[in-house]
């Protein structure tokens, strides 16, 4: 498991005084961009290393409990699911233990080809193995 | 139904040349409210009006196609669901005719408390009237 | 003079219930894409046609008046003063004819050399021409 | 002085794969919060203790450098000028010790009257005593 800690910007909340939702799904994405770096990997190094991109299929998240400015949250980033083309990702947001948002992304693995267009391809096992 | 129209914007897209995804969420909020505003209300009008806020529960997105900076899109919206205390949106992105993505919301209804606090309640009948 | 006209949303405000500033720089960087079209030309076209891009090179804004969700913003621009390498773009942007904040960007004309990189070069007539 | 960090992330930029400008200002933003922060202060602080807001009237990057992702960025930030009702932040922005960028805010002290509407006053000397 990996974990990613942040603490909310005020340019981050609405005028409800509320994280703006988008938000969250900026953090998610840096939460796996940050998990592919304590692997030693980063979306450059995945188009250099294995020629490919990790399009986003499917997300969805719930939201428990509202997050404020200055709050200090953790978000904790998961694989817990491979497919031959795809895998899945869980997120946990919470605040001092207090659960405030779980959610979900299924990325696909795409190769990019000559004319820079990404089509879906079975999962290196070098990149699988890196990510477990 | 509601329809919202954009065109994807330079700052919309990463490295890869599509729209970086958080942005998808931040057009489905935008394209609520433009439907509240269809409808003679706003997010200041609900609580001035009704007291309360539609924070978010639930959310989640299916991505089809990938969009590009210069891409005009469209994006439905239909309330497809309604709950004592709840409804959920349906929307569908597209770009000439084609499904780009898919997404919803679920949105509870909440009074806001002499302490600016949201608490869930009944969705007022006026209220499910206006947005029906 | 171009115009561009957008409405405040729920998102691009914070807690104070003003815009929260660094989305004014988004909506010129869009306005300027839009003058762009209006030409017939895109930051793509300008890469296909002319082999460059348009680095900011310096920026700057002061603002009179706060913005709100739900305002209806007007922003003009307007090539103010071309060099041989740069080009300065001014910003007006009102609200009922009420001026909300002026600002200024200046652009430089860089090649992308075969590595990618971007390197400053002399403006090439056309495009001075169709952008005058 | 004061020094923040941070990791350009994915997100942060556009598809010549660097940072979109009006990010900058975001982190800029956020750095003044972690100013404040650093002196037991916050943006909520600020109108509990004394009663205003600090909104921006002036604010102005010039850009060295691009920064790309997942660029180590280091960010200074440090009141210089003093005004009864002004003051200014001076910014660098800089990547293993190489200058990014340069940028300054001119911020306001404003008192939120009962109608929640900011009006402009002198900075107070205990706020004072604590920023410098």
């Amino acid at each position: 498991m990996f974990e990613n800690r942040l603490t909310v910007e005020w340019g981050d909340c609405d005028e409800a005084g509320i994280v703006f939702y988008p938000n969250y799904f900026y953090w998610l994405d840096c939460t796996f961009q940050r998990l592919l770096r304590s692997r030693g990997l980063s979306q450059r190094e995945l188009t250099r290393r294995f020629g490919g991109v990790t399009p986003l299929v499917d997300v969805g998240a719930t939201f428990r409990r509202p997050a404020r400015y200055d709050d200090e949250l953790a978000i904790s980033a998961e694989i817990t699911e491979w497919q031959e083309r795809r895998f899945k990702l869980c997120y946990r947001v919470t605040r001092d233990g207090d659960l405030v948002a779980e959610a979900f992304e299924v990325r696909a693995w795409a190769l990019i080809d000559a004319d820079g267009r990404a089509r879906g391809a079975p999962i290196p096992p070098e990149l699988k193995d890196l990510l477990s």
